[in-house]
């Protein structure tokens, strides 16, 4: 529908941002553009007779709810799992790859999140249908980070020569490892770290993302926010990762967006963003300033990033 | 598709009956007769391209079935949610309207049923889509009422002028305040309440109803109960209400219709209602009964008015 | 859509194979073929604006994903409900018969998994819509065996005249019953029977199989299996039928299929069949024999044997 040419991401799986380049991440905003633009009659033809199944492993309302919701308005049909642990034959001690390749006989693509990091790959491998990640543990979670591209490109009109902030968990933030990545594709990014010291990005990891180009500037006080930055990422301290609740307590809300922050040391063009759920980290007063994409564009752009990657891979 | 004229519940949330009036109802049901004519050819169009999402926080089968077959039989899509406690980014914290801002990204509407009273409006002031309570705790449950009333308007054409009984838990049961207040909208009905006198309907309540017209009659035995009904609204005493299961045991059938009860106390015009689920409180033997309405009419006329209310809001 | 006059599974429940004959079972046959053949263009529209009720009380992945796919491939919708023990009216102590009546009013078909052997007839004989058995208990899975047949018939042409292997827990494997009753429809079958001795098919069943004709052969070792057969119908044994956990350790993998067996005693024709899920039983390195059926073409057949049984019901 889109091209004549088969676009690189045709049958394929998308398990990793590794998977992209500079051309391939053009392909799909372009398409993601389109997919905004484009009424129900004109995109539910695109995935017409196809079934996707969707493979929930571990709790999820957004990402499950965007990709339901994204090969429904491109007219395909979904079979849905949630928490199949509990509700399939996983409990009878079938392996990842038996039940990847049970699905694979009803399905034209797979949708899965699972809590451990790794199964994605192996869920692909067994199969020959696509396998799409939508979160695998502290892993990846690929889609995230196209649509925070995306949101990021819809406001600057480029991904290089930016500047940045990400705030919060960086040491198990998946979404802030994706994005990293994503924008070292790109020149001369500069994005600044803010995180509790416990939270830190892995040094390795601010090694590689260096040696790919970004500068890395990590800072310990919101004082040291720049205020040239495009964009601020922020993120919640995950409750999950942590056995010790205290400890949790204690750093949770270290960091806060308030309206006054946002006048201090905001800037008038950038946008303000969040993977969410987030708790408490961003004050709700916040929600009513222009710049504030997080509940808005950024959760739509989810969806039109996700019909324009379903369409490329199966359409 | 049904008149040149908007709907006054054209885009609008359906939280509470407050928002009805005698006109309301009355579109309504000539739309509701209308669906349980129309076939999927005709209903298949209204809602083609829409999304409606279904999120459950309280468990329900039949009225989460009758939504998302009404949602189906008018051509529209659903995303799914039962429990989202244990599925969602309600576990990390997340708050109410953050999930309701998320959700109106993808969606064109919202059903949500859930366990606390209050909740829905604060739902449905959290979004710019149209929310409709399928059930908010001690709340509201304002479709019920509809189908209820409608259910009743089936057999007597008119709602007014009429004598009724309401019978069980009348204290907690959501379903019977909810058709009280409809009632009260119509002039010269008079309702005969019949409960243990630990359930009964709360004086506070029992003045607001008398104060907008309605003669409520309170009677202690089914003896009392008048020939001259034109329907019954038999409830079960709901045992999740109580924490003394002892008390429950003690009050759960206190009343039951039998046989006997329908050829002694019941007329040959009458219709006997139940919102269901009944544990005990309507002997099976009634289900043959042609007066008998709560596994027929009453359930099908639940589907019809959903139909009829999603396309008055959606359509 | 298959022929112009009536099935004789129009609008019948399918709750047991006792309800099979020779000549239904060539019906469904002939018309699975077709489905394995046919677009979705065409498929389409044979549920068109039908409405299927899944209603799952018991775990299940493979069963629950297959009827979901059917139904949406003939262009119908469902209504999809797993574990409504906790999600439902069930937990309000409602009978299965008023649930079942419930939903009569919303569906034009039930298809029922429930844990407990004979709830299945139960369901079917409250209500007059059409109630297709997905499992009940130990007792039947009729569209397991339906498919199991076809992957036969598939091969051979036939289903008289074939020699069978079954192998693993036959004492409770009802997918095992079930393929033994289906076929005794049929003349000249042996079937040689393989399971440690506290797995051994039940006496009374041996004698009623052997009744209507089959020749049953008990085996002990792997190594008496004969090297004519058509088909190994291999299953595991069941970890949920053990209260005594050391006693399934030492049974669970007792018969395994490796390659080295397949060289062995397998001939070239036959096939390898297993109703999944697989737990050791058979070696992964046997996947890739093209003899090895299990997750390709058994898999793929129970998705259009329950297309087939879905029109000839429902179209």
């Amino acid at each position: 529908m889109h091209t004549n040419s088969r676009s690189a991401l045709s049958n394929k799986s998308y398990i990793s941002i590794d998977a992209l380049s500079v051309k391939i991440i053009q392909e799909i905003f372009i398409l993601t553009h389109k997919m905004s633009k484009m009424s129900f009659v004109q995109t539910s033809k695109i995935l017409k007779g196809k079934l996707v199944t969707l493979l929930f492993f571990e709790p999820s309302s957004r990402t499950f709810s965007s990709f339901s919701a994204a090969v429904k308005k491109l007219g395909g049909t979904t079979i849905e799992y949630q928490n199949p642990l509990q509700t399939s034959s996983s409990i009878k001690g079938e392996t990842l790859e038996d039940t990847m390749k049970v699905f694979e006989n009803y399905s034209d693509a797979v949708v899965m999140r699972h809590f451990e990091k790794g199964t994605l790959k192996r869920a692909a491998d067994a199969v020959k249908i696509p396998v799409i990640n939508a979160g695998d543990g502290i892993g990846e979670h690929p889609t995230q980070a196209l649509l925070d591209a995306y949101t990021i490109f819809q406001t600057t009109k480029s991904l290089s020569g930016l500047t940045g902030l990400m705030v919060g968990d960086l040491l198990n933030g998946r979404t802030v490892h994706s994005l990293l990545k994503l924008l070292s594709l790109y020149k001369d990014n500069t994005i600044y770290l803010l995180s509790p010291k416990q939270l830190k990005l892995e040094k390795s990891f601010i090694e590689y993302i260096r040696s790919r180009g970004v500068t890395l500037i990590e800072i310990t006080k919101q004082e040291e926010i720049p205020t040239t930055c495009n964009f601020w990422y922020w993120t919640r301290v995950q409750k999950e990762r942590f056995t010790n609740k205290k400890e949790y307590e204690l750093l949770k809300n270290r960091f806060v967006v308030t309206p006054d922050l946002m006048a201090e040391k905001g800037n008038k063009k950038m946008i303000l963003m969040h993977p969410l759920p987030r708790v408490g980290d961003i004050d709700v007063r916040v929600d009513a300033d222009p710049r504030a994409v997080y509940l808005s564009k950024q959760v739509k752009n989810g969806l039109h990033v996700r019909m324009a990657l379903l369409s490329l891979i199966l359409g």
